[in-house]
């Protein structure tokens, strides 16, 4: 059994991480902190979980998180670059939900996320969890960097195109639609139901962090130095779901479809549709699945690639326990085989 | 392997019976019908099964129905009073998810339901699938009337009180709030996103289908002939959930909470929640769970009770799959630890 | 014109006065105040209001609010008991939109409030707001308490049948669901958009504190000194509305349906629908309406009213603007001849 | 008075004008014809409209179109251009709601609407009614073309920059995203609240209706034949509202946004948010206004332009208000001035 323990399991990315580890049959739940709730049962403060989560929360100070395999940070940006080397020290493995460890210019992570970097050293040695592209690398990392929800939905529907070299990379368009789970659980008028429903906008569309960390996926996988891409992220009035709606030029003519298909024929958690198909969010919903489809609108140089994944599982939480399972030789599904919940 | 049919799959309780039977350690799907959709993959009309389910729409006439264990009817009242007595006769299970053997009173059931009833015998033989109440007779039983999802939340809500006697049974009011799922998957002008978000409203306030059968639950329950309650059910903007609010005047002092705590201790599916909780709809959704508070407002002589299910699965295909485990002898909770889906 | 100006316009039942002073052809927007806003443009908070509202928000030692015929108190509890003596004094009519004024027993509201009362003699001069119930005295009052939304709903539901005294006083019952916008625009996580969407549940079933306002006015229409009233609030996914669903025991019979038309038949924003209706709370979006309907399920001794308002109108802004046209002799429909925005 | 008739107004689109016009002071409602709902009362049908509109739906034929000033086609396709013509024989001016007369080439119109056109000579006749760009031409209209709702809020995004010449015409994008009310008040299973609730979804991705719509206004513009135009509908869980997301290559250095302020300086309905502003479709709810913002994220060479519309107002049933103001010369603003309902 797999001892894991989360560190911030308070907001979505916490709870969806103690829906999955309950039911994970190589996973024992062994501490879970928080300073605010310290000695709080999980189940009370989240009822959904009466009888699957018997734990409290912990006084980070108390949590015994050096005795387990593997940490999650569940945490706002800024908390895992100080707390992960004692923990790695410790041969504890660490998987990162935010964004301390996924851009490898630190320099450029400094400028977005506005703050200095605790562990420069971390950065260069953590592995970009992105299962879909560094699969071998993250079976022996001791750090993983857990990808950002859009980041995850965006590469998987570029990936191809840009592997093969056959779009033009220098106007990539990334036009995303966020359900508000996104947000995370904090009181923010914004994110109040009677702001968010009914309501459709754009945020962000002059920069969002995301931004660089997409482009670093994609310059890598072109091979490039960096690529050009407008990314407008946008806040959709329903809880959960990313739909990445994506625009290339074609600069070479491929059987696209084909492509995609083989790309991701070996992937148990991408799942490429017919021709002209298009996916919904629900499709998706409480399952660790990217969908994707194709379209080729009346037959002209743009390629329409669309993208869904449930920002919190695939895009967070999920993918977050198919890197554990890697890193710990178990099944990569394990735990995992969640059927969305439709409707 | 218990072998499974399904008739009528391709409404709301069709395709939830589908999700959890997909990831039923114990059964296998061997067969599923739709008239309109035979030859269609199920997964090409529902794409979250897209991996999980293999199976395509069949011709009710060529489907083998007969060769399966049991066979459930998730079909619009009326169809299964017809075919019923042909698979018993062949040794098959049924568990109707429709309301055609739930009321013994035939009489009633006609006068309620608008037509003529098919099969009166095996209304006499059907057990009321309410496990709480009559597990040991679904044990044995060779056909099962899966209860409706209102009288579900209700009865589970008021029988600990009934049971006991302590209650007015001469003036119940059940107060019941539904997710739009609960009008199943048909083309209704009302039930249009546009028609039906962001709006509240009661329906058939003057009388409504599940009245006679919460009646005839409660009533047994009570060893009367009849009780006097109120149902006013109501349309609320959510997908899936009922929020029963039942009012009842005290007769008898009683610790009410010890009542309802020793009365469900041993039921896998009923929550009875610390006094003056608030159970939220969403703490069951997706899940097999039934979650009840008490409230005594004011200390005065009327018991407020709140209870909540997901209609689509305690109030439907979850309570069909406990049925169907009771029959055949397995674990009770053998496909239905799923752990509630929040946010 | 009426000069008007708010105090504390930054919550939604300040937006929506703005909203409805803005078209209001007999008032001029004299001022709006808001301590942490001071200087920035309301339009700007508001984007709705670019083009209809050109006023900036001013920093209440500096707003005018003596050079006013009226001020609104759109802010929370306890503001303006400390405030309106000074703006009476000079002269100002108050209408206050929280509940400063509305419970006559100042014990009974401190006990509730949690609050020593600042202006007990206010209390005793202010005027309870429903135009429903005291036209006349609204018309000369100074002071005006605007109503509660649950309380407005209810009592417009009870109304005339406690009046003409023909049901059981001592067991009422209001079941009351309200939209999310009532619990205003504060950052609370409770009411974020991932907490409240989909998702249904009761609160303050033990005691909310607009119970003691209905019973205050109960009592008063049936000459008693109180009314046994149980009263359960919800909260439903939508934005605007309030539904109430009322059950009374008759105690004389009645031609109920034309008691409700007589008693409302002079009311403009009262509106009595056919026997058997349901009313919808979309159907008074945005609106200064109040609609009713009556049921009698299965000719029984239990009589069911359901009554719904836009929470956000009738339920406080609007409500609020009527009482003002009353205060000063304007028509009064003058600026609420909106018409319900469906769908 | 103008006297008003509406053929075909069960819909979204007829409801809507209904409720514009009850309240518009220079219009007199005559007739209103709905073949399955002749003798129902409108107001029956929409119990919003109590005490706001008295008229009975006509059947069709009976029904005094011919003695109106005007009549608006709130009907589906294919309807209008059989019926036009006979009503400007009687010298009654036409506004059409639908697509019928919308696209100059008929072929064109053909093949996507997939019918022959019955009046092609009224198609070279009609004006294409966006007041922002034909106002001249709109007034001595006999018969309107009112423009879709996505190529209203796409055209309005768009032109100042197709007129100006200063981007590439070769690659726009138009990633839109509409409310379900879009879709019609039609019984169709993917409206369905339990479909799109919770849900987001692009559609008509290889190809939609308003895509030539679109082209022809914007090739007109720009003095071309054509434009080459990738355009993507997306269909969001909300009932009102449209955004568009329009990404365009610049060609030429401008003060873009001293480009737009100007053009749109002196238009009522148009409004230009200061740079790097994100309008919600909420700021335009039920009222008869477009609001754009520009960016141009990191400085590059990609301009990305918001707009958001009302897709029954100004996207539809305003514009056709507004379309008929400037025919019958009353003030452009008459009957359209509600402030947009928030939140």
């Amino acid at each position: 059994m797999i001892k894991a323990g989360i560190v911030g399991g308070t907001g979505y990315t916490g709870v969806e991480l103690l829906r999955l580890l309950a039911r994970h049959s190589d996973v024992e739940l062994t501490a879970i902190t928080s300073r605010g709730e310290a000695g709080t049962a999980v189940a009370e403060m989240f009822p959904s979980l009466r009888g699957a989560v018997g734990l409290k929360f912990s006084d980070p100070k108390d949590a015994p998180l050096h005795e387990c395999d593997v940490v999650f940070f569940a945490t706002p940006n800024g908390i895992a670059m100080q707390q992960a080397a004692s923990l790695l020290d410790s041969g504890v493995k660490v998987i990162d939900l935010a964004a301390d460890f996924r851009i490898k210019d630190v320099a450029l992570w400094e400028q977005w996320y506005g703050m200095s970097h605790a562990s420069p050293a971390l950065v260069a040695e953590a592995v970009y969890g992105l299962p879909e592209v560094n699969r071998e690398q993250i079976r022996s990392a001791r750090l993983v960097a857990n990808p950002g929800c859009y980041p995850t939905a965006t590469q998987l529907g570029f990936l191809p195109l840009v592997e093969a070299g056959c779009i033009d990379l220098d106007y990539l368009i990334a036009d995303a639609k966020s359900g508000v789970s996104g947000a995370g659980r904090k009181a923010e008028i914004g994110m109040l139901f009677s702001e968010a429903s009914d309501n459709f906008k754009a945020y962000g569309a002059s920069g969002h962090r995301h931004l660089p960390e997409i482009r670093q996926g994609l310059a890598r996988a072109a091979g490039k130095r960096t690529v050009g891409l407008t990314f407008v992220p946008h806040l959709t009035p329903m809880i959960r779901g990313i739909h990445a709606t994506l625009y290339a030029r074609i600069t070479r003519e491929e059987d696209f479809q084909a492509l995609f298909e083989q790309r991701y024929a070996a992937e148990p958690f991408v799942d490429v549709l017919p021709p002209n198909s298009h996916p919904e969010t629900r499709s998706v919903r409480a399952a660790n699945t990217c969908r994707i489809a194709l379209h080729r609108p009346q037959g002209g140089d743009t390629l329409v690639v669309l993208s869904v994944i449930d920002n919190l599982v695939k895009g967070a939480a999920g993918q977050a326990v198919q890197n554990m399972n890697i890193m710990f030789g178990v099944d990569e599904c394990s735990g995992l085989s969640q059927v969305p919940v439709l409707p």
